[in-house]
Order: structure tokens, then sequence, then C-alpha cells
């Protein structure tokens, strides 16, 4: 028994179905596939020493680049494909990269990973496998689960979503109570950034089974204040006010109650910590320090301070040209924090600060910490290598998670 | 108060956490978004009357096309913006589309409703709304939830996934116990075609709500039975016997009892369907008639039976070129369904057998049909109008599950 060439005529017979244009004069189908079309590519390809090398099948592009810490351009060969490898080995992780072909910029059609951007489009993902001791890696582990729920704003006034992990062994109908993670992600992402961009479902997986964090629900929302930001994105930057109160307010009177009616979980403050990078990052110290009665854990990654709304009559401190750091006035923060000094602040377990010192936010990051300072404020100061990337947000969850609900 | 243009310096010096490369001499940042580049362009965007205009940023690009029932060569503006507009106001419904640039194959980047490629890539949807009548429009009723399985499967020999959506309403902890859907997906599909183009969760949402289906779980597997179908999509043509014995195995043996064991439902054969489309479709057929003592309810959709094993000396059946209607030897089924028949097949509660007239595959799924006649087996005969295409098998689904578990 073996299949007749009957299906390989069949399957050209039915290219519509699968999601591939049908070839034609004008380059053939292009990509990475080669089911329909020519022979496939491989990309990204990683060798064994941590090269990376990037295909794309495109005959009749003019000029193609990748853009993987910079951009390269890519050479093409008699057969119409586009290559470039990286000159140096890369270093064990996830790294982001997307083809540039004619000034397009696309997700690598041949890599099935990728994280959505809200707006529209992806950014592909090329992973170099390292240890199993690396928390995002992959590992014959129990596994837990993700929840997509789905709901009617009232407050936001649309449709929208948000995920929910559950760990392994989680039992909906048992008696253990949970903890609570609320982790948000950052500006352009949606509310599925953490779960694949940021692996942070397999990185409790990893955590929870070395006995290094406690079992916990993960709850991921749409860090987005404003209606419909998957076609007016820009209304986020626009009204800052509304961005921070709504997005403040979505969380607390209408994903959390739903997560609190629906799982097994602790409703005490010691039980809820919130967390987040970029924009989300100014959300979790938005939220979680104005509400530090509902929230014992806050920690902020790269957080985007830059966003807060701006009280009347504020100027940009010194800096925040193109390239350099920026900065805030005290004035910003103090107008979003009106009621946190070191009595509220002692009740918190946790609070972190952790920026990448290549990161442009550095400097917003160290006017927050000045004012915290300012108030007497106990924190716990995290600044690594690294810049505004999941490389170093993988890594902040990776030390956030053991120290939650202790 | 209102934000300074420090947010927007920031935002450019923050640049690469976008998801976009940075501007330059090859064409600036190209696709559709405007945040941080040129204007943003709308696209798609339906008019009142139904027409569709596609639009795409790519001031570089020799030639673009929209791939929407057929290629239509879009125009340039002075802008670098390309676009077209169908010619006729189209239906209500979901229609599949994508941009070919210079010959390479492209979701629509100002568009985030896609469906996965299982190799990589997206397929971008565009939505003509219609009346809330329509099985697949959002409508204000309450929704059901999608949970995202991991699992390590010891019968393909990989890591996969399946997802389960639980109806509004489904209590964990509760009496009640629901009967279930096992739904499959096509080639080229991963596990999440069925709840991002088939839209089913928002179909049974609907149907629910109405009254015209049970309250139900749904499962969508993944519908491969050769490991790593990601990086090795071939492997599934290449080997059918494997294909279909071992998808079968994984559904009975893995999936199926997960899902028996952590969701609420009834375990008996009245209790459990199985459907699906085109490859999933031969699979539904193959397990759920080779299976008559675990399902009740069988009905396959454009089923692809061209992909069964062939046994060792049949031949092709006349026709079979491209653009023409296959055909199968009844020796297929014949080997495929070794005991199937008439007294087996009376103890269906459904069988269904569905398929467009405009299909390749129609047939093949007439031979089939003929096979069940000459077995004296019954079953419901649909042939509709349409190709083998998502807007046939939402309306199969439509149909289909308000038969189930009477």
């Amino acid at each position: 028994m073996k299949p007749s060439n009957l299906l390989v005529l069949t399957l050209l017979a039915l290219a519509p179905i699968s999601a591939q244009p049908p070839a034609g004069a004008a380059g053939g189908r292009g990509g990475g596939r080669g089911m329909f079309g020519g022979p496939a590519v491989k990309s990204p390809e990683v060798s064994a020493d941590g090269r990376v090398t990037f295909r794309l099948r495109a005959p009749a592009a003019q000029e193609v680049f990748v853009t993987i810490g910079g951009r390269t351009a890519m050479t093409k060969d008699d057969q119409g494909v586009w290559s470039a490898t990286t000159q140096q080995p890369m270093e064990p992780d996830y790294y982001p990269y997307n083809f540039i072909v004619d000034g397009v910029s696309i997700s690598d059609p041949s890599n099935p990973l990728v994280k959505s951007i809200v707006t529209g489009g992806f950014q592909s993902f090329v992973h170099v496998p390292g240890p199993s001791g690396l928390s995002w890696e992959l590992n014959d582990v129990p596994h837990g689960k993700v929840t997509h729920h789905f709901y009617k704003s009232g407050i936001i006034g649309d449709n929208r979503d948000f995920y929910v992990y559950t760990p392994p062994n989680y039992d909906p109908a048992g008696k253990t109570q949970y903890p609570v993670l609320y982790l948000i992600h950052g500006f352009t992402d949606d509310a599925s950034g953490w779960t694949t961009a940021g692996r942070a479902n397999i990185i409790l997986d990893n955590l929870i089974a070395q006995g290094k964090a406690k079992p916990m629900i993960m709850v991921n929302p749409l860090g987005y204040g404003t209606p419909n930001p998957d076609t007016n994105l820009s209304a986020v930057m626009a009204n800052p006010e509304r961005q921070f109160q709504d997005v403040s307010r979505a969380l607390l009177q209408e994903v959390l109650p739903i997560v609190e009616r629906e799982y097994r979980v602790a409703k005490d403050r010691n039980s809820r910590a919130i967390s987040g990078l970029s924009m989300g990052g100014a959300e979790t110290f938005y939220i979680g320090l104005n509400h530090i009665d509902q929230f014992a854990y806050v920690a902020g990654m790269s957080s985007a301070f830059v966003m807060y709304p701006k009280p009347a009559g504020s100027a940009p401190a010194p800096g925040g040209g193109r390239g350099q750091q920026q900065h805030l006035d005290a004035a910003v923060y103090a107008n979003v924090f009106p009621k946190l000094d070191a009595k509220a602040a002692s009740q918190l377990k946790l609070l972190y600060v952790a920026c990448g010192t290549d990161d442009g936010l550095i400097g917003v990051n160290r006017d927050f910490k000045d004012f915290l300072k300012s108030k007497d404020i106990a924190f716990t100061n995290i600044e690594t290598p690294g810049a505004h990337t999941w490389m170093v947000w993988r890594r902040n969850l990776t030390e956030i998670a053991p120290k939650l609900f202790r």
C-alpha cells in the first residue's frame, strides 16, 4: 500500500484550501513552503554552534533584509532563495526577527513561532535551544492549560478577551485555593503576548515542577484602556487618562470578578500579585500602588512611565531626545500616586522595579525609584543587562514568580 | 493634562519593541501600521454596500496582488499605497485572502483577523458583516471559553496541543454532564483552525443561546498522525497508514481520556460526536465508522478521502486530472472500513456526508456515498453550493450542531 499520485493531483486541484495563492507569472507562490510549489526552504535553521540561518523564497524581490539585532541584507541564490547567517553563535534564547521584502515587513512564512501584533501582523521568533535548566525550555514536566475568555466590557465599550493559565493538577472541583498573578503585556502586543513570546506558561510549568514557584493561576488581561485597540491603537497614546483609569477599572471590576467567580482562587490581597512589562509595567504600578489593599505583590518590568498622564503645567525633564535616556519630573509620579506613602507601601510584600540598563526607559525607571526613595518606600531594585526585549522579560518573570505568595 | 511630545520621542526611541523594523533606505517600514511610520492604511475596508477595499503600503514593491476568489492586481498611489476594490458587493461572510508582494505571499499586516498555517504564515480573513441571525456573527449573548491543552504524545512522538470549548455557564464543579463534539481541522491548518477561521465557538455560542443546539463541549484535536507537522508536513502524505492509524489512536487513547478526566462530560457513545473538514472529514469517517461503539454521531465535511491508504494493487479510478473531479475505487473504502455493514451502521444516530458541488472532492464524496449505498447504509446526503472553503464549513457546522445529542 502506498499513496498514488492521485493524491498529489488532488492536492494541486485543492490548492485554494491551502492558504496559498495559486502559482502564477509573478514569481510563483512565495515564502517558505514547498508543499505545492518549489522545494521548501528551512527557516530559521540553527546550527550546532548556535549560528542561525534565515531563508526566504522570493525570486522576484529586489531587496530582502532580516531584522535581528539590526538589519542585515540577505543574498539571493540562483533558485530565488534569499539567505543570511548570523556571524556569531547566539546564546540559547528566543530572539525576535522579521523579514523586509522590498520595503514590506513580514513574518517568516516558514516559521510558525510568532507573536501577534494587536493591529495585525506578526513578529517571528527563532529558538536557539539551550539546557533544560533554562526556564523557557519546553521540558518533560506536567503542563498547565491556557483558557481564552471572551467578554463584553461595559467599562471600555468593546468585546475583548483575556487568558487564564491554570497550573498542572489544577482541580476546578477541588479544595485547593490558588493565588493569582495578573501579568500584563506591552504596547502593540495583545493579550496572548505573555504566553507566546513570553512563554510564561512554560516558565511557570518549569518553576512549579522544580518547586521554585508556588502553583498559581496567571491571568493575562488586555492592557488597553481604550476600545478596539486593533483598529484604533493611537487612542491609547492620545488619551492617557482614559488609558490608565479604564484599564484599571476593567481589571478590577470586570476581569478580576470573573476570575474569582470561575476559578478556585484565594481572594485576599496576600494571594494577588500584579506584574507587567513596558506599558503593562506602568499599568502594574498604576493599579497596584493605588490598590495596595488588593495586591500585596507589585512588580514592574521596563515600565513605560512615559505614558503616564502629565499634570497641568509639568514640563519634560532634561533629556528625551532620540537615542537619549528620557526623564520624567517627580510631579508626574506624584500626580499618578497621590496617596502613596511609606506607611501604605509597608503593607506590600514585594515592590519590584526591574529594567535593563540598555533600555531607553532606564532613565524614567531611575526617576521612579528616586520618587520612591523620596517617600522612604523600600523596593527591590533590579537593573540587569539588556534592552527593551523579551530576552529581559522572560528572565524577569523567572526571578519574580518564585518570590510570590511566600 | 495632556501627553507631552516626550511620549512620542520615547516611543521612537523604543521602536525595536514594536515588532517593527527601523525605518531605512529600502522603502521604510512597510505594511499597514502608521504608528511609527507613514500614515496608517485601513485594510480591509468594507463599504456599506459590501464592496471591500484592500490596501498595503509598499512603496518599493514592483507588483502586488490580492488573492480573493482569484488573483487581482493592485494599483499603487503616489504615497506608495497599493489598493484594490472588489467589483461586486460581497455577501455577508468571512472570506480568506492574502497579498502577493513581488512574488511573496503574505497576510495583511493591517488586519489581525487570521488563521494560522501549521508550517508557518497566516491566512487573512475579511469580515463582511451581516445580520445577527448569521450563526458566525459575534452577538451579545453569553460566550463560552476555549482552553488550550498541551501534552506529550507517546503515540505520535511529539509535543502537541488541542483546544476545548466549554459552553456558557459550564460549571466544572456542577452536576451537569455535557456531551462532546470532536471537531477536526483540515490539511495545513493547526488545531486552532476551527476557532479562528471556523468561528466554531461563536457558532456554538449563538446556537446554544437560541436553543437550537444543546449545550455541548467541543474538542479540536491536532489532526496529524505524524510527528512535528510544523516542520515535516509532507510526512502526512508520505505515510497515509500512519497518518490515519495514529491520529485515530491519539484521539481515542490520549485526547479523549484527558477530556473525560478533566471535564464534566457524559461518557457514553450517545454523548459523543465526531466531525471534521477535508483531511479532518476523512479522519472523521475513519475514526467514527471504525468505532461505532464509541460515537453515535459521525459527520464529515468535504472529506478528503483521496488521502486514505490504498490497498495493494488498487488503481486510480478514471478522472483525477487537474481541475477534474477525482474518483476512488470502492476497494479503497472497503479497505478502510473492513467491518462496516448495515447492522453496525444502524446504531448511528447521525451519519452525515456533506460536500459543496464546486468542490474538487465532490467526486470522491459521491464515490463514498455509493459505497455506503452498496452496503445498504442510510446516511444524510448534503450537497450544497460552494467549493472547498470555510464559507461552506461554517454553514455545515451550523446545520450539524443542532442535530447532535437529540
